[in-house]
């Protein structure tokens, strides 16, 4: 009898990301994957999100992390809802441990959940978490050749943001590059240049958001 | 009877580990692990390394990427022998990788082997690939909370490279919080802020790498 271990493990992550979809459709809830490299701006990009979208929708935020809880706190001081998921050394989030959180955060009185992926610009992109919307960050400092070295976190996600824009000035950084890889391997998916700092593109990136949010309360 | 597959894994990257150090031992060479985030500064650093050591050591260089040879192009523009290795999509290299790509090194004539790892500030630190020396590289721009946040990194490392240390100026970096975190996980342990860009501090380090090449040589 044959004993395909790797491929039983994917497929056992597609099932229960299906799984966490239809309880997030039974509660009308854009689930958002924030992913990148350690560094990128993940947490402030959400906090700077919570603080243009909780006027309008109720947030809640699952704040993924190998050990510690500093990003969950930075969170919960906003008054939004928030856990911290610790995977012990583990270098994504896996479906499976979005099932067992979900129930901690008040689902019903929800709209959104932002979940903060490990800080990894590889494996987090192989683990679907049964997520509405996927969101890559690549910040300006980390350089202008990464979509074409980790491809596949460039590939499968719903947009782009390009992040600390407003450091553009100290660093040698092609735009253009980084625009023409992704579209390649990415065709017709946005891409925002945004800083979390100056609060600039953010609003484009909150309505791109609102849109998806307003289509799964529906 | 017991199955234990993960730690079967683990034995045996160990043990191929164990294998590729003998080879190097052989060769009296020293090799060195590079590993941080994407964008960390892995290339730049190895390329500032070796025009600072190349004219008393024989260099040689691994580039690890999961696609794409654009870092090997950079290093054999330096006249240096290179190989790439394409983890065609793993998140680090194993010693299996190692062990298969060293005979295309010129190893009689080498001191010293930099592999650049796969940009992960968590994987590639479970992982032995029959170096002599780690060197974890954190970059100003990632911020200082990275070492609570992926501690095996800092804590499985020889030295720590502070890298992009003139961008300290662009960003909230608490470089205190740094040092008291890495003394914690891994006491003793140097630590040396570089600016691969100026050069500052690039002395420093590689007299520490000198020491361990001449020790391998010996």
């Amino acid at each position: 009898m044959e004993i395909k271990v790797l491929h039983q493990l994917m497929d056992w992550n597609e099932d229960v990301s299906e799984e966490v979809k239809a309880t997030l459709a039974e509660h009308r809830i854009c689930m958002v994957n924030v992913m990148g490299s350690p560094g990128a701006g993940k947490t402030s990009l959400i906090t700077s999100l919570i603080s243009r979208l909780k006027e309008n929708w109720r947030i809640g935020v699952i704040e993924g992390d190998i050990a510690g809880q500093v990003d969950a706190e930075r969170i919960a001081a906003l008054d939004i809802p928030a856990v911290q998921l610790n995977t012990d050394g583990a270098c994504h989030i896996e479906a499976m441990s979005i099932r067992h959180i979900l129930p901690e955060l008040p689902l019903d009185d929800l709209d959104v959940i932002f979940v903060e992926n490990i800080g990894n610009l590889v494996c987090p992109a192989e683990f679907r978490i049964g997520e509405s919307l996927r969101i890559t960050i690549l910040s300006v400092p980390e350089g202008d050749d990464k979509v074409e070295k980790y491809p596949l976190m460039f590939t499968d996600t719903d947009c782009l943001v390009l992040n600390k824009y407003d450091m553009m000035p100290y660093f040698d950084f092609d735009e253009a590059r980084v625009r023409a890889n992704y579209e390649t391997v990415n065709p017709g998916a946005p891409l925002f240049p945004v800083s979390s700092r100056t609060g600039d593109g953010l609003q484009k990136l909150a309505a791109f958001l609102e849109e998806h949010i307003r289509s799964a309360a529906s």
